[in-house]
């Protein structure tokens, strides 16, 4: 998927919203378990159901590594449902020497066909190349995370001024460009969006941690954003899990409309339309 | 497995060697591929022929990943050959928020039941605490990478004075202890060597990098070892691949005698018996 593709979804629905599939069978409504395979009918109907407030979809592959053999398969299945307007994103931070990410690469740009997907810098260039070699590819890099001992190093200062993420975001740029790759910047981390900017004004931004982390999609939109957009914030928890019971998707219709509509708000103070 | 344990095996063996079965089923003799899983077929050859000379089997979880069904099959079923007086060690280099690395845990550590597991460091200790909770394994974590690239970041000298890989040693003395945790260090690295000993003496180091990456054993070994050897060396393309057609077994068998035979020279020089 090229930027300006996904640039035009955002201006046509007025949201910049990833639903995260890290759907656990174990918190699913249980009238799912008598299909042959829960976990992908219930992305099917997740899918079909916020598909009109959404422009990305997003599937951690923890989720569903842990159930072996079956996993693999509802992940495929759902990938195949995703629908082609949408951006697919494998989060799998993975990074290992080159040969080695070159059977990563294989495994979620060619065996399955993501169109993006996430990886850790600290084995640096080489471990990410491999990524970039597929010209219609995204590589969304891990660079300000939002889980709370992302201080324990990635924001560490450096002899040369720069803290370790602005680093990793800096020398990235010596590797692809804003039409491939993407930096992962949690939503809990408004203070150093300024910084980020100033680094990588034209980028698009992956951003966890709203719902469940307490990040506040206005803020983190009101420093972040560019004139294009320029951020894809992502919400799992709040959104999958907002209903219960039979008619569970009513709620979860809400919750992902409600979502859309801030963003369009969002969008509206930033004159972008 | 414990620290204990361990250090006497290599005393028994003689031998610091980790067989890497990063098995390729494009490289494999190709006698294999009339068997149901030619990459299981041929893990078991290579265990059977290697076991009196190492200490230490590990996968790295990508070739396996590749593919798909089938490779996780052929994992499950390498892991249960592997015999229990070897450390198994899932080579996985994964690392995510809490919730997502105790999917991870859940998988190499109860559905498998791998004895350590490789993990990046970028996103500080909640995203390796899950691991740590199961007491009778081991976390590795990457500390300073065989990969030329590893000087991207791991290298980056901090404002602290210590340079990054250093701080990630130093910081993760307060999460685990050397009965746990061990360091990922490429034989490629002996220049920095004398640092990390000064940090992590009692450690044991998982040093990747001799044969095909051009690290030498001898010198890795002569500055890296303390007085219970503390090293795990692995080699893996320069054992699998060492032999051709119906009988390369015994290339594979004398290329892993004389790596370790080098070993029990290397424990001799230091007087560890």
């Amino acid at each position: 998927m090229t930027k300006k593709f996904l640039c035009e979804q955002i201006q046509k629905k007025r949201s910049y919203l990833c639903v995260g599939l890290d759907t656990d069978i174990h918190k699913i409504p249980t009238h799912f378990l008598s299909y042959d395979d829960p976990v992908f009918e219930f992305n099917k109907q997740i899918i079909e159901a916020t598909h009109s407030y959404c422009i990305a979809y997003k599937a951690n592959s923890a989720f569903y590594e842990s159930r072996g053999v079956q996993g693999w398969e509802s992940l495929e299945k759902t990938l195949a449902y995703i629908p082609k307007d949408t951006l697919s994103i494998i989060d799998a931070k993975r990074g290992d020497i080159g040969n080695t990410s070159a059977q990563y690469a294989k495994i979620f740009f060619e065996k399955m066909s993501w169109d993006a997907i996430t990886l850790s810098p600290y084995m640096g260039y080489d471990s990410i190349q491999p990524f970039l070699n597929y010209k219609n590819k995204w590589v969304i890099l891990l660079a300000l995370t939002s889980n709370i001992s992302s201080q324990d190093f990635q924001t560490l200062p450096l002899l040369s001024g720069e803290l370790l993420f602005e680093k990793v975001i800096a020398r990235a740029q010596s590797w692809s460009t804003a039409a491939h790759m993407m930096f992962v910047v949690g939503a809990t981390r408004v203070d150093y969006m300024q910084k980020i900017r100033a680094i990588v004004p034209n980028h698009f931004l992956l951003v966890p941690g709203i719902g469940a982390q307490g990040g506040s999609l206005e803020k983190i939109s009101a420093v972040g954003m560019n004139q294009m957009g320029g951020l894809i914030v992502h919400a799992t928890r709040s959104i999958l899990y907002a209903g219960q019971g039979k008619n569970f998707l009513k709620d979860v219709i809400q919750q992902t409309k409600n979502i859309q509509e801030s963003m369009e708000k969002c969008l509206d103070k930033k004159n972008i339309s």
